[in-house]
């Protein structure tokens, strides 16, 4: 780079009092104004944040050496930086700012690092786990908008882990998809499938979050769920689980995703339903309704609650592509 | 791990406005105040940083994608999370806050990621740089305590890139250590080597770092220098580095290391300096008195600024092992 197209101002003998100034001015040539903005943010909170825990070298080369492992135990089954977002409740935090749900519909949770684009398309009646250990699990479900119509052709993921409590993807020698499908809704709504019975697992705890969660004093459990992931043109993007309730980790979940809203009790299949749905009498029964946004619903709160936190903080701000930046630069 | 075990207050239905506090509560069991106090600031930070941008899903994912591929790269020569904190000025501002300089004392500045382990040790007068392309450069210097008195003995790291900008790790091919050597000062705290003028040079930016500050319209160069890092028993270490003044980009350091006390001006050698040191007449001379703080004297005044820092943020703090944690937890 030539260097008479340097035309930022003099930066030179930067202190604790006047680099976080200094950084910002050397990044306000960015002509995004978004990045702009969260790049401004985030130099602010990383330096505050060193400023107020005055921030030893030791420390600092051991966040150094932390996050290089985190990024070197990532692989294509493996995401230990998603984990770590978990584990500090940013994952919740983002999916609540991102995904605001007026009341009376499906509340969002944690994705988590194992949804995979593989699961094998499943018709209504489908079997999606075939661990001969778990315990057979039906489950009905419907979903509908705001005003309680029927969603039909609803594109619907769901993913569950074994008997044992791992995922598919966590096994070596993975012969293929199990525990998980992708399932469409139909006309009125519904769609139904054959599961098992989820259970407790800890989130992978052999890498650095796992050592991190340690050195906290905390488990690594998550309390059983099933996930679901809805996807519908015209409707705001949902990923939800479902809880049982009274689950040992229903109030310790070391992602931060229960939900009162979400936690359901296991029914049994009666005689009528067993023949119905071609399942063994006595089995358990999950059942939900569940309640997507339309895009427009979420665009106008996601927007509304932007423009009062942004009053909150006192900053005079504009919407640039439905994400805050500042009004005057 | 036993569920029985799980003495923390029940965590559901995390929110926006409540996951914060909840987060502190299930990391509030760790034994180690600092650790403790170190995660509470961090996850604060990383909650208000999503909040005050209104993080979108696309943007965490994108923020996931990156750290990641910035763990990946690193390698035993490359580390990739050190530019990244050397770009956002953090290391800048770590190393003042952890290596307060008393005035008259040697200014410090970032370590960078070039630094070996595998220097030869160099005698007096050695040389340290063989490339044959190098504008040769006589480098006569000093080591003395903030009294004045010289120091004998002191290790001193010095590290510079060839003619063509580049250290020694950068090349695949590097046959051994070369640009660099350990020192040590001598009876009168003396120290000097053959080395060639350093030529300013950009931090390694064909990874994911070189692409944020393309994005954010900055450039990756550095302004010509050369490292210079003490190691004596009882002295503070110390990392710095000499600036040639007048470089292209002595005022827009990519990494925000230049200091008006750290800028020289090269001189020439003349006809008995190159009798008694073997050097030609008419090369170049970089001279300087790098001054030592003692250990006492920065302890001393790492601890006062902290103490100051923390009653200008409202926190009633005390030190634990010489950092700030809560004075009541």
């Amino acid at each position: 780079m030539d260097p008479s197209q340097v035309d930022i101002p003099p930066l030179k003998d930067l202190t604790i009092d006047n680099i976080t100034e200094n950084v910002h001015m050397i990044n306000s040539r960015c002509p995004d104004p978004r990045l702009k903005y969260v790049m401004e943010r985030l130099v602010s909170h990383v330096h505050d944040f060193a400023r107020e825990t005055r921030l030893s070298t030791s420390e600092w080369m051991a966040a150094i050496r932390f996050l290089t492992s985190v990024g070197q135990i990532c692989s294509d089954v493996r995401q230990e930086f998603i984990l770590l977002s978990d584990v500090v409740g940013l994952s919740l935090l983002v999916d609540s700012i991102d995904h605001p749900k007026p009341s009376h519909s499906t509340e969002g949770t944690v994705l988590g690092p194992f949804h995979t684009h593989d699961a094998e398309h499943s018709s209504n009646g489908g079997t999606i786990s075939h661990d001969p250990d778990g315990s057979p699990c039906l489950v009905l479900c419907t979903v509908k908008d705001t005003a309680g119509a029927p969603i039909a052709g609803a594109k619907i993921d769901i993913w569950e882990t074994d008997s044992k409590g791992f995922y598919d993807v966590q096994y070596a020698d993975r012969p293929g998809p199990d525990g998980r499908a992708v399932m469409e809704s139909d006309g009125e709504g519904l769609f139904w499938f054959k599961a098992i019975v989820p259970v407790p697992y800890p989130i992978p705890h052999d890498g650095p979050v796992g050592k991190l969660l340690k050195l906290l004093k905390r488990h690594p459990y998550r309390p059983s769920h099933m996930y679901f992931m809805f996807d519908k043109p015209g409707y705001d993007h949902l990923i939800t689980a479902l809880y049982l309730r009274g689950d040992p980790y229903e109030t310790s979940d070391a992602v931060f995703g229960v939900k009162e809203s979400l936690l359901v009790d296991l029914g049994t299949v009666n005689a009528e339903q067993a023949a119905k749905y071609g399942v063994k009498e006595g089995s358990k029964l999950m059942t939900y309704d569940f309640v997507l946004v339309s895009d427009k619903e979420a665009t106008q709160l996601r927007e509304k609650e932007a423009m009062a936190a942004m009053e909150k903080l006192g900053r005079r701000m504009k919407l640039y592509q439905g994400l805050p930046v500042p009004e005057v630069d």
